[in-house]
């Protein structure tokens, strides 16, 4: 982060209604010191890929192929999931190109909201979906289907309501 | 991707433009093949992490500890970034959950256009921040500022434009 020239990128440069009477130092010791926390029954794992839909495929591909020289997949039709996908290898984890497939693609709104294309969603792996979900449910989270269905990778996937994750669209997929 | 589902995070779900005829499987055969290709003087790395500003650090915070079970770190005030930073550690990366600090926060303008908070950016690492700015310049990359700045880690970093990147604001760091 540098804090003059990211102000380039926002559109609406405003007085911020940040609360920095917040003591933010001090957000762990909230919790009651006698409260038990049972172990969880689930890990949270790795960022499996970060999502970005695009309105031009071709020329998302050329940017990470060909300008930023990173690994790049064929592209690859999901039908099922109303997508094409670009796999961009990143090392330790990878981006997700996505695209319209149909005329009922997932992403079409999206890219209606956001012509030039934005991040999509994150998809964070858990090492027992089920039980992911069903601790999800316990603490209120809102999930975007009630069980889990095969996404991308042919794995157990769910997605988290992004109302109750700061506005991000967040996938677990089981490891 | 579940096609089904994901529509319930697009409030704007509408009959997609997608080039569907565009053959998808054959973008690398468009470059002549004759065309020589410079070796890259540089090469892109690890996905540093991924940034989401989000409107109450402490709530953002409790999710990914709380209910998401991640490693955070402490609140890290970084005025002269204008923004409190918590670190949430996912094994091969890293999210960071910024939030505004002072009145001139680079943040300040996202967060008014996505007031429940929203992905921000991505960090991708690179092995030589000089020769990667010298070639994105050359490929007529627009960048948010005429030279690296020293980031949030003490690293030189550069912010590339996001209506270069598909939408995405992207920022390169030396690894």
């Amino acid at each position: 982060m540098a804090a003059s020239f990211l102000k380039v990128a926002a559109t609406c440069v405003s007085r911020c209604a940040a609360r920095q009477s917040l003591s933010m130092r001090t957000f762990s010791s909230t919790l009651p010191v006698s409260q038990s926390v049972p172990p969880s029954l689930w890990k949270l794992g790795r960022l499996n890929h970060v999502a970005i839909a695009v309105p031009d495929l071709e020329k998302a591909t050329a940017l990470y192929r060909d300008v930023l020289g990173a690994k790049v997949s064929a592209t690859v039709p999901l039908p099922e999931h109303g997508v094409y996908t670009v796999f961009v290898e990143l090392g330790n984890t990878k981006l997700e190109l996505l695209h319209p497939l149909g005329e009922k693609s997932p992403i079409a709104g999206f890219l209606q909201k956001n012509k030039a294309g934005g991040m999509h969603h994150i998809c964070i792996e858990v090492d027992d979906i089920n039980s992911a979900i069903a601790d999800l449910k316990a603490k209120e989270i809102r999930l975007l289907s009630p069980e889990p269905r095969i996404g991308a990778h042919g794995k157990p996937v769910m997605f988290l309501h992004p109302k109750d994750c700061d506005g991000v669209l967040v996938e677990i997929e089981q490891a």
